[in-house]
């Protein structure tokens, strides 16, 4: 048998010895039962166990993270919760290189355990096995460039507001304005898919229309990405509309249909997939729960993923900056040598917050999605993508925005309305 | 436009007044944004706003479940963090019946906001769309029942084990064993589905030709639940390799695939779909993020998951009983005046979990499986298998399990393993 190996990164929280926890979640996602039974002989185990290969202490703390944990029997005195780095490794051929069961071996009851009170799956590394299945995103950075004509600086776009509600008719008149002033990418929000008030074969049309007339007039085709987001044979037929309009993106909620309908979308889309990575906050926010994007990311990448969401700096949401700059980092980290995906700024976003996104990510290699800091500038819609590109050429050059708005007006009407 | 909505019951956790963080959950998921946007007018809003239903102050906490949340602006003293239950309502029209978009809406970015500290879905009261659309388990309690033909007592099955690493050859034996020992249910492990090691192909050629031929000499078909986890197109393939050779029941971790893989399988199975929730903890074991039960097992019946896990009493997990009885009690609650799944008891069970279950949860309708309560019997397959089928005719007969043991050697045998 294969010699291949998954290894699965994790922060555990434990009553235990944090090296006979370790034990316990090898045996629970490989050949471990309650009770001895017949042929569990040690060749198999030696075959099939999953192994420890290695425990790190971290810091102790005198509070659970999560409930139900029972601590070992005969402990006396007040319980100390150990935490730690654990390694596992997983034969390959336990699994085959499949994301759906994948997910069952290094998550699959873990988070159940009681000799466990917190447990984060925080990496991946995965045999090229899985690249060769897979084969990750057909567009990327590069691809995405080139659809679009961007190069040396992030890719300005918006998302149309208000999320949710617009006619196709004001969808129309929106989308006409976004495309004459220039901007790169317009996005649907993951609110807006294909409503009955709305469906998006109407959506579709009227959005292509204007895109392809602005493109016709002033050489420039924004990207749109289309929120397919559903039901797998629907997905199919969503992205069949998309396509036979001339549309050049999709959009899913990767975790509405799951890695596995990404997988599926990737098999036949001959267009980038924007990943929406809504509800995600439930696998993450609790530090001692769930998974860290870097595990995540990589296999939302692996599956096809070419724009991947991150949040962005200062953004309404609780996520940190720091967090953020990893995520960015995380997804242009080249994964078997390859396969990046575009991270995608958004949320309370505008010119300012160029500067400090470059300073900290060390990249143009994004996608800098403003809502009503292109929209709700006041110098219009135009003037907003201005701003935005404007801050970012303040932000490569290495001057302050402020400097950089004396000789830049829509600069100067972003910062007057948009700084706090 | 339709007059009907979704309702969504929340826990929530904020530093902020409740109506308040209420309020901004609503615009969060449907009309708002972060600075006024053309477009944004009164009729929109009236026809497209989530609406706050109700309010209803619970408890305060000085430290926040989760990270993250920023207090309000000039609050002076320690922070209090209020917790309240509040019902939102959404247009129906703005998702449709679509649950990839239902998760979208409800779920969304709720959990990344920075004015809540906790939140967790409760549960989902969906218009009857939905059940036209998905039309839920195709078998159910009494279709699961017809097809083993077994009446007014549990079904008795297990789990193959060890979990992984039997060739096709040793499966076969042990398939054989538990046939013989008149089972009624026999399933895969969640961690093993289509192994390069022991594809599944030829598993199911060595389990249904062991359980045909028991079949043809006894007259008792076993079900067995072949897991067939795996990306959407060879979950068809694994699918058709299935009931092509006879197999009756399909497995799948329903988390690995998502709802929407159970939705696509839904369309084309003729066979009971078996869910297994593996990588749920991730989901609920934070009692401030994430998902009740009472929600999450809502979608899983609307998707068509004819048997639904929801460990066992007095399991080797961190749930407490209160919540295994609970979530059993949810699965066989009617769902729009029809739809029940059959709940699965599985982990550390044996015949002396019986009474206890049937205590508790007043019903038969039950799947009681054990791995090592009936394999790991010391009078063998068979006997374990009698050993389950004692232990709930004592409790069915409200005769104590001791007393019932002394005429029922079986029953005294798993007694004397098993008892702690």
């Amino acid at each position: 048998m294969s010699k291949e190996r998954v290894f699965a990164t994790y922060h555990i929280e434990t009553p235990y010895d944090l090296e006979f926890a370790a034990k316990v979640m090898a045996g629970e996602q490989s050949t471990g039962t309650f009770i001895a039974v017949p042929g569990e002989t040690e060749e198999l185990k030696d075959q099939h166990a999953a192994k420890v290969v290695s425990v790190e202490e971290l810091e102790q703390v005198s509070t659970p993270s999560l409930p139900g944990s029972k601590p070992p029997k005969g402990e006396v005195g007040p319980i100390k919760y150990r935490r730690g780095k654990v390694v596992l490794s997983f034969p390959l051929h336990n699994i085959g290189p499949s994301i759906p069961n994948l997910l069952s071996t290094v998550v699959g009851n873990l988070y159940e355990l009681r000799e466990i009170s917190g447990l984060r799956l925080m990496d991946l590394e995965l045999p090229i096995a899985f690249l060769e299945k897979y084969k990750g995103p057909k567009f990327g950075i590069e691809g995405t460039r080139k659809l679009v004509n961007v190069y040396n600086r992030p890719l300005i776009g918006t998302i149309v507001k208000p999320s949710i509600g617009l006619t196709p008719e004001d969808l129309r008149k929106v989308v006409r304005d976004l495309a004459f002033a220039g901007i790169d990418f317009i996005k649907d929000d993951e609110l807006n898919a294909n409503p009955p008030y709305a469906p998006l074969k109407e959506r579709v049309k009227a959005v292509m229309e204007e895109i392809d007339r602005v493109a016709d007039k002033t050489g420039k085709k924004a990207m749109y990405a289309f929120n397919i987001t559903d039901d797998i044979d629907q997905l199919e037929r969503n992205y069949e509309t998309v396509v036979n309009a001339g549309g050049n993106c999709v959009m899913v909620s990767i975790n509405s249909i799951g890695l596995a309908g990404v997988a599926h979308l990737r098999k036949f889309s001959e267009v980038p997939i924007h990943g929406h990575r809504n509800q995600w906050g439930a696998m993450t926010r609790d530090p001692y729960l769930g998974m860290e994007f870097t595990a995540y990311q990589k296999m939302c990448r692996l599956v096809g993923v070419d724009h991947l969401h991150c949040n962005g700096i200062n953004s309404k949401f609780y996520e940190s900056n720091e967090s953020v700059i990893k995520s960015v980092k995380d997804c242009i980290t080249p994964m078997f040598d390859g396969y990046t995906a575009m991270p995608v700024l958004s949320s309370g976003q505008w010119a300012g917050t160029a500067e400090v996104s470059y300073k900290s990510m060390d990249t143009v290699d994004v996608m800098h999605l403003a809502g009503g800091g292109i929209i709700g500038h006041p110098g219009g819609t135009e003037a907003g993508v201005k701003s935005m590109i404007q801050g970012w050429e303040a932000a490569i050059s290495g001057i302050s925005i402020e400097e950089y708005a004396k000789t830049h007006v829509e600069l100067k009407q972003a910062i007057d309305k948009f700084s706090k």
